[in-house]
């Protein structure tokens, strides 16, 4: 038996044969082209298919696991319009006369170096998205595109690194686990992995050797353990412990229905997180008695254009009449320059997230917003709608924010088109916001305090920034301070506050939010159940 | 009488003829050479001069200005070695086969496009840098070196735009305003004007006609006004705001040696912000009490390595010294990816503002601090010194430091090295200092707010960034609140509580800082004695 260490990325235990990944980095022939027009030519038709490719992946990925995670595939379609991978390309090709799969190579390698280089996982982990468009671009003109793998029986899957495109190509239902020499935490395979539902551990000790094909292995990722050919009473071990989580996870499947509410009958209401309308029927069927957070930017990443209030209507018609008379609260569009579609135009900035992102766009951008708020008004008629705005530090954004949404109603109104009563709430997620709660609570209808960035400004500490990672801590009594003064604040003006950033799926917290007096916890539709157990057992 | 309207940078009113300086973009021959080497050295050779050039300015700066200001001419030499200038030009040299005045020009033009495309004003004002320094090599290759402008009366000097080098070259007595047509109120240009103690105008209209010269105008920045060839009463009119504004400052003068008191007889400590052992008789010239902020930042920028324990010690020696008796307070080392030093090495942070910075860098890299605190501890044998800790957010943070001043103190006692009694303070400059303040205050003998910090993180806005100019408000109420809830908590404690940003010279606030309870002010030397001026006429 030989056991490897690593770190998490996704909790769970797996027990099955292993099944090697053979990535060898195929070398590249560079040689001299003759003719340079014909072989952009060629790079440019290559390019058109690998686009064309990712959109059935993209497909593929909106489909099996979700509208925001599948947006990965439309960042690769992106990269390979980016101009500095066009244009090295296209320089290495004209001025060195090679041929398209050397140019590829080397700048989707430049390019993947700096971001290697810059040392924050974060960064660091998005070289390879790029070296795997490249790979994409490569194979396809070499007529080497790999094979999808064929799986016969459910694997745990080990490989030296796995690509977006490698782990959105594996058939779910016959993987048992990722196990990875490299890989970060903050990868888009990380996120896959974590929405396919499938334990995942990065061990960089691991020798990747052929023996290790169908080997019989355990990983349990929360430990941060694979055992390879583990004897008979470990196996047992494991085995029990598995069985055990298999348990918890169908009782906790039986609370569907029950109430969230804790031994003395105190309810919390327990809402989910969606980025889309195609994660409603997960939220669905994890029981969620409401959407906290129906974040908007979906309707206007990975396109050219902004998004007609038609689109915007038909996208959360279908969520509100999807609940069924169950709250549905609309985040309006929280863009910045870290989180942009390109036809904002918003410039560079030294600090994006402190920058000019969110309501602050809205404001100055008055017509974006108006599309917004109308689509959601008309909306509204179709079951129980309330807005959140986002990023808010003042009671003058809220006055303006109001006469905005009075205008959209009376051109409704006006119009003759029917909508609902909409509440109006405000993400509680700067530091001002907490300070003037007091104010703000008497102007709107709930808070819901979003507590990864109001984390980051409190300590302020960049949560992309893995080199904080030390310090930054959600739990922090600055923090709670601030949740109770909020809390207080919206209790004394009469109305409701919940939670919607990650502390609110933190089971080591919970008991203490309720005692902070927090009436909504709002979060990853996967969290509902577990979250409910959590407050059933509270007294 | 032509009128022309702009935005003031430094506040004043000047009358005087005009000196209109001509600086024409002097067109750059391109042409091919045969022999790259030479050309190259051509350039290697001119960059030397320009190093030296620039050692010059940097030292009559240092002499006629300040430290801080000087290290502007010290970031020009930075610039000449800057990577991808060095290789711009080389490529350009070599692949071209070009001349090294156009491929200087070339490549400072390409480096100064991508600060001036970042629509952010502040990185904007990086590319008049560029240039500058461009044009500096160029003019020595080309043996065009512009000569320094000789005044023979003070003039108002009006220009398309200035560069550092260029205001720093002007007899600062034979200048009374300057009027530019483009610049950012956060160019180096600015920085110098201000601490020159010269009124600057931007004012986008004005015609740079060569009729200009001579005539007489009258500049009133803070009214945003330029009048070219005034009438006799507006003349007098201003003539008479001018000896108004020129009595105010010579009954400040008078104020030296009084006591900063309100009328009811409620002190303040009214201390100066120095950035280095330069800016002591200034600050002493201004009858400071003490000095509130001793940045240490100083004696890391601007070289290769770290300045060693010696070096520190004898700087910060100096001011103690130099203060006789009065309290030093020194902070220390706040930098990071975006205020950095080479030789730290830290890598470039997506959101530097929230990154690895400060006591961070201190607490990981103990060695940098232990020299740093070393020195001060012994410096603190020749007077009354305390030291601050900037971005602290929590209790740990000072636990650890503590501990480490215990072992410098320990070292410095077996070494029979003496020192003084030095207090120790902490920057509250982060929410989370703030709302944890009470628990701080039980640990430190004092505290000073940064508001500029705790501003930008409190409202979540970077206070670099001038898209954002209208959100960043410094009196909004959240801030002082949270100045109000530390004062409270330090007076608990039994601790005083100071001010050292912006918000401390602001004098539209000062009386609400005294009733919450301020017990210091630390500000610019230049504004100790119009603030002393204030606070006696408040009640």
């Amino acid at each position: 038996m030989k056991s490897y260490y690593g770190k998490c990325v996704f909790s769970g235990i797996a027990m099955g044969p292993v099944c090697l990944i053979k990535q060898g980095n195929h070398a590249i022939k560079k040689y001299t082209v003759e003719n340079i027009e014909d072989e952009m030519q060629r790079f440019l038709e290559a390019k058109a298919v690998a686009v064309e490719q990712l959109e059935i992946l993209y497909q593929k990925a909106q489909r099996e696991i979700g509208e925001e995670e599948a947006l990965i595939f439309d960042a690769h379609q992106m990269m390979l319009n980016d101009l500095d991978f066009l244009e090295g390309i296209s320089n290495m090709i004209s001025q060195n006369k090679v041929n398209a799969e050397f140019a590829v190579s080397e700048t989707g390698k430049n390019i993947a170096e700096i971001f290697s280089g810059m040392d924050d996982d974060y960064m660091k982990a998005r070289a390879t998205d790029i070296l795997d468009v490249s790979q994409r671009v490569i194979s396809i003109m070499s007529g080497s595109q790999t094979q999808v793998l064929q799986m016969t029986e459910p694997v745990i899957i080990i490989a030296e690194d796995l690509t977006p495109s490698e782990t959105i190509q594996f058939d779910k239902q016959k993987v048992l686990a990722f196990v990875t020499k490299k890989g970060s935490a903050n990868s888009h395979t990380a996120i896959l992995a974590r929405m396919m539902n499938v334990p995942y551990l990065i061990a960089g000790d691991i020798e990747l050797l052929s023996e290790l094909n169908n080997m019989q292995a355990i990983v349990d990722s929360e430990e941060g353990i694979l055992l390879l050919e583990p004897d008979a009473a470990t196996a047992l071990t494991y085995g029990s412990k598995q069985e055990a989580l298999l348990k918890k996870r169908s009782s906790q499947l039986a609370l569907k229905g029950m109430a969230s509410a804790t031994k003395s009958g105190r309810k919390v209401k327990l809402y989910a997180n969606i980025g889309g309308p195609d994660d409603l029927d997960m939220a669905l069927s994890n029981d969620t008695e409401g959407i906290g957070l129906f974040r908007s930017e979906f309707l206007y990443m990975g396109r050219s254009d902004y998004p007609s209030e038609e689109e915007q209507f038909q996208a959360y018609q279908k969520v509100i009449q999807g609940m069924k008379g169950k709250p549905v609260i609309i985040r309006t569009l929280d863009i910045g320059a870290d989180k942009q579609a390109d036809y904002f135009e918003i410039p560079q900035e030294e600090n994006p997230a402190m920058g000019f992102r969110a309501i602050r766009i809205c404001l100055e951008r008055v017509q974006i917003f108006k599309a917004q708020l109308r689509a959601i008004y008309r909306a509204s008629a179709f079951g129980t709608t309330a807005i959140m705005f986002p990023m808010i530090i003042s009671l003058e954004e809220i006055i303006k924010i109001k006469e905005i949404v009075v205008e959209v109603k009376e051109e409704l109104l006006a119009e003759g088109i029917s909508f609902g009563q909409v509440e109006l709430g405000i993400m509680i997620e700067t530091p001002a916001a907490v300070m003037v709660s007091d104010e703000l609570a008497r102007e709107v209808d709930f808070f819901s305090i979003g507590t990864n960035d109001l984390t980051q400004y409190t300590l302020a500490i960049d949560r992309q920034n893995q080199s904080l990672e030390n310090y930054y801590n959600p739990h922090h009594k600055a923090l709670l301070r601030m949740i109770e003064m909020t809390v207080n604040n919206a209790h004394d003006a009469g109305i409701w506050c919940g939670i919607c950033g990650e502390l609110a799926a933190d089971m080591e917290i919970t008991e203490q939010l309720l005692c902070l007096g927090v009436d909504e916890l709002s979060v990853s539709p996967v969290f509902i159940l577990p979250l409910r157990e959590r407050i059933r057992a509270i007294d």
